[in-house]
């Protein structure tokens, strides 16, 4: 007898490759198949033997599959496939688009009632794990401040914004959290930071044919919202370089709760991420989330969740108890 | 009309004087009075007002208290109140001898559910919040290894160890987490690191009368189980310089999970606490757990619960909406 989370992917992009990885991590799961907007034909996955179908058709597939993980992006795919799918199916997705989730929330919610399904949105590290911990800061420590710092890693919404610039052939972007702003942060000082003072931005940019360097490099540090707030180095590689130096997607950051307790005494809480790659662990914990969504879903509790909802036990393969025993 | 969660304390030592410092930081709650097994009429509350009553009572207050919080120690009695309160009321507890959390988690179930009563055991920072993030690297990351490292901090058992030595007539233990560790764990080489290789200990010692440093110091670092496994430091000071210079309760640590996500790319987590004062933190703790109780207790989930169990907006204040736009 086969009990395994019978796991379906839609999108087989980073995310999606990432979650076919983990899920070899994680044995009490199995990969059903592959959903696409592509040519399935075209899709080559990682898992031997494992079918690829054309994401149309996925209806066809609702008895065999328990919790289906969307791996597409915030932008256009997941407004319109995560209510969608989760009319269909238990999902797990990673809307990221902060200012968006109350509406998306909303959506997902109807489509998962309407259809009995548990579906869980805005998973993996922010939102997600860095979620959980400014929330867990903030009750524990009810008088202070909360600080999140991204980086040091590649911004995908920063680095698209320096390849719109006329001039840019290609660019990377590093987010870089300010050693000096952590520290005050831990301090127990609860200092106001600013933009500027939070974050450097790293630019590395691969100029067009005959694109005139300063006129890219002042267009990049003055683009408001992205770049203007910050301090912002440019440098120019050749695309050799950024391809060979700048084609890792490592990234992280810190939530750091700084507060007092009862008699004015300090307290600080930080959690830490220091990731190699950026979509790969996202796609592993959107798979520990599908085992929780299908507990989930057995005890009855549908509707749209997020990673407020999810009790830590229910994230592990191990019984409560076993839990209690190796772990409390 | 008042509707704040009506808090009992039972215990008045310093962790039940922190929650009653930690109930004032949360307005949602509301502290309806302290239970002792001392004379009531020797028990000074920080709060004007609050009654003192005799734990021998409490069954009378049963109507009159949403959530009491246990604040006795984990040798004597909590293995007798936590059962014996489970039944009457919902309780959080910070039962913290790791080895016999199972056997207490089954005495505490079976009363709380003969009582219809929530009862959330082993709450505090460890067991608790470095638990949960035990698990949730583990559930995100299951290829890799966990470490715990704690401190800089005061150990209560280790002091009580010295104290116990012939010739000691006071002294303080701080356990000290080893830089070098630290760094091998975050590293990503998943080191297997020994007692010794983890943790240092700093004893301040005041010497009896008469004693014999030497012979104390060689009494102190033999010791099995408490110091021969450590490299210990044992250093001699006043009465008074041990009074103002080690009285505070400092404490802390690090939970760090090394592991690789699919294509074998490193990926750290890493939960850190810097407390200013370990009992006042571990009553802010479970200050926030009571609210979670009571929530919990009117979804009708009863019986003995673990920080594992709760789902972490429930430990807001703040409605699962406005969580889900100010935190995720």
């Amino acid at each position: 007898m086969n009990d395994k989370i019978r796991i379906g992917i839609a999108g087989h992009g980073n995310l999606g490759r990432g979650v076919e990885k983990a899920i070899t991590q994680n044995l009490d799961m199995e990969l059903i198949g592959i959903f696409t907007r592509r040519d399935p034909a075209h899709i080559q996955p990682l898992t031997a033997g494992v079918p690829v179908h054309a994401l149309a058709d996925v209806e066809k597939f609702r008895d065999g599959i328990d919790v289906m993980i969307l791996c597409g992006g915030s932008k256009s795919d997941l407004p319109e496939q995560g209510p969608a799918l989760a009319a269909l199916f238990n999902t797990v997705d990673s809307f990221d688009t902060h200012a968006k989730i109350p509406g998306y929330f909303e959506a997902v919610d109807a489509a998962a009632k309407a259809g009995n399904n548990t579906a869980m949105i805005a998973i993996g590290w922010d939102p997600g794990l860095f979620s959980i911990n400014r929330l867990y800061g903030e009750a524990v420590l009810p008088v202070g401040e909360t600080y999140s710092f991204w980086g040091a890693g590649v911004s995908q919404g920063h680095s698209d914004a320096l390849r719109r610039v006329p001039g840019v052939k290609s660019a990377v972007q590093y987010t870089v959290p300010l050693e000096k702003a952590m520290e005050l942060a831990r301090s127990g000082s609860r200092p106001q930071l600013t933009t500027r003072e939070k974050h450097r931005r790293e630019c590395y940019v691969v100029l067009a044919e005959g694109a005139d360097a300063e006129a890219v490099r002042r267009a990049i540090v003055t683009m408001p919202d992205y770049f203007a707030d910050y301090d912002t180095e440019v440098d120019f590689v050749s695309e050799d370089e950024l391809k060979t130096q700048h084609s890792a997607m490592p990234h992280g950051g810190f939530v750091i709760r700084s507060g007092v307790s009862g008699s004015e005494v300090k307290q600080t809480l930080e959690f830490r991420l220091a990731l190699g790659s950026n979509p790969e662990f996202t796609s592993s914990v959107l798979v520990a989330y599908a085992r929780a969504v299908m507990r989930m879903r057995r005890m009855g509790d549908i509707g749209a969740k997020t990673a407020f909802d999810v009790a830590p036990g229910l994230l592990s393969p191990k019984s409560a108890a076993d839990l209690r025993k190796e772990l409390l």
